[in-house]
């Protein structure tokens, strides 16, 4: 089965024509995720349609369009339900409409973390399994849970996909969420520099030098011996431990799998959540797996086949 | 539609004739939970017998067998699938057999907390709600949910009712499940004590006047003006609150209800978790409500009845 994929990120949108597991042809459209979705989609379309004479595929052929979008989505209404400072039109936009009109297609919308793990579960480091969560460490922490071969998603669609918004730290910092003491407030990418910024003796650390503090270089300062930059990344680690802990409690998965820019370490990363989750977390039937997500960016655009063949129930 | 029902506890077990969402009939059988579930079960058979005479009901009108268990069980296979230092024998029992052969009805088991949410939603609190999750705070906390009206339960039966193990500080105290830092090992009626004794000064307060603490203590003692009371009294709202956050955020409910010994002082607690959720929160549909639960001791056995009649899917 054909089907067109946009995977709507804060900087740029990819637009992409997938079968089945493998994408065909895509196109990374640069995107301000300040400006109207509207806007984006309408270059989307123009998009597709060069995709499609470039590779001589009929757009036609598809079986529809799959958008992963950045914010709270109900997949089951077509709608976008809550935005998080990310294309704020979009909750107002008739996103099956646009589909019909402009591209003659029927349109699924899914929270993109969601549609990520659909793509892994389909096409990549969870195939084969039913029941798997996923954690995504990056700018954010995103937590997502597939239970019994069904995404979650709940009364109000936001089920199972806020798994970096579970407190780990009940006395913790806000979070963007409203949140307080979030997975994501105490261990994400925008987190990182506040937690530098309130370490003791932060001043004397190397991390100091940086203009701006990611992963990239808390894991180079650590690794160069830097003593708060290792306190820092352990506490980072330990966060995400619990984390893993209580969305395995939470949704009793078979497996983790763990993705997000800081995989560049994972070999830092997934033994230690393995061995912490072996020890911690209360599974009598055996052990949760943790594995590295394989898609990368791949793994939204190849849950769009899923998405689109899903069967809603009542 | 009439069943008998079992609820195991730790010191006695509940036996009962209920009829939809009244009970007919109930006697409280005394029940070490050291011994044998074997052993308790043949003087569950001879209590019904006897219950079953003395209101002229005939047992073989009943539907079937529900029993609530404390710890983890799969419904769908009829068995225990772990104990927790109650009733060991229990993951070895045919239940279905005994139920078929003493009593010649069919026989459901479920975790003794989902037992009593179900009973809830049937006959209680959540009467009207198919979003549901309920923290029940006592000696443990418990945590479960319901979705889209059906229990969560998940690959091993272990979804959606481990939410008092939601690790809430992840540099916490060890938990009796093994697990680090959950809201049971932080705030609940076990691990009172040891925060007690770690608390500084806890030797000036009036709590240390007693053998053992628990939350009427607690409470009593806050009200009277010990500042060491009030202080882990406030530090005990504050998990259940992070608890709260992290179940709503997991499960998306409409409401939670909020059971066990402690809801004595329900007015001192359920305002604080509104409040809290209302401003923690991350529910762009509205605001969850906070509710007591309304069955107490009742409402495992009131969860007979859509236990025995709820349809499982292949």
């Amino acid at each position: 089965m054909k089907a067109l994929a946009i995977d709507l990120g804060g900087s740029h949108a990819t637009c992409a024509i997938v079968q089945d597991r493998a994408i065909l042809a895509s196109e990374v459209v640069p995107a301000d995720a300040a400006e109207n979705l509207s806007a984006l989609l309408a270059r989307a379309a123009q998009t597709f349609a060069q995709l499609g004479k470039k590779e001589s595929l009929a757009l036609r052929d598809c079986a529809g369009i799959a958008i992963g979008f950045p914010g709270l989505v109900s997949m089951r209404e077509t709608r976008v339900v809550s935005t998080n400072a990310k294309y704020e039109d979009a909750p107002r936009l008739n996103l099956a409409q646009w589909g019909r009109e402009t591209l003659g297609l029927p349109l699924r919308i899914e929270n993109d973390a969601r549609l990520a793990l659909l793509g892994e579960a389909f096409a990549g480091a969870a195939q084969g399994f039913t029941d798997v969560i996923m954690m995504t460490l990056g700018t954010g922490i995103g937590g997502v849970a597939m239970i019994e071969g069904k995404l979650l998603r709940g009364k109000h669609s936001q089920a199972g996909c806020l798994g970096g918004h579970i407190p780990v730290l009940y006395t913790g910092r806000d979070c963007t969420c409203g949140g307080k003491g979030c997975a994501e407030a105490e261990a994400s990418g925008w987190s990182l520099p506040l937690v530098f910024r309130d370490w003791p003796g932060g001043e004397r650390s190397g991390l100091a030098k940086y203009p701006s503090i990611g992963f990239k270089e808390l894991f180079a300062e650590a690794d160069a011996g830097d003593e708060v930059a290792q306190k820092i990344r352990d506490r980072c680690l330990q966060i995400w431990c619990a984390d893993a802990v209580g969305m395995v409690h939470a949704y009793d998965p078979e497996i983790l799998l763990i993705g997000g820019g800081v995989m560049k370490r994972a070999a830092d990363i997934v033994p230690v959540i393995q061995a912490h989750l072996n020890r911690y977390a209360w599974t009598p039937w055996g052990k949760v797996q943790v594995r590295p997500a394989l898609l990368g960016n791949h793994a939204a655009l190849l849950g769009a086949v899923p998405l689109l063949t899903e069967t809603l129930s009542a």
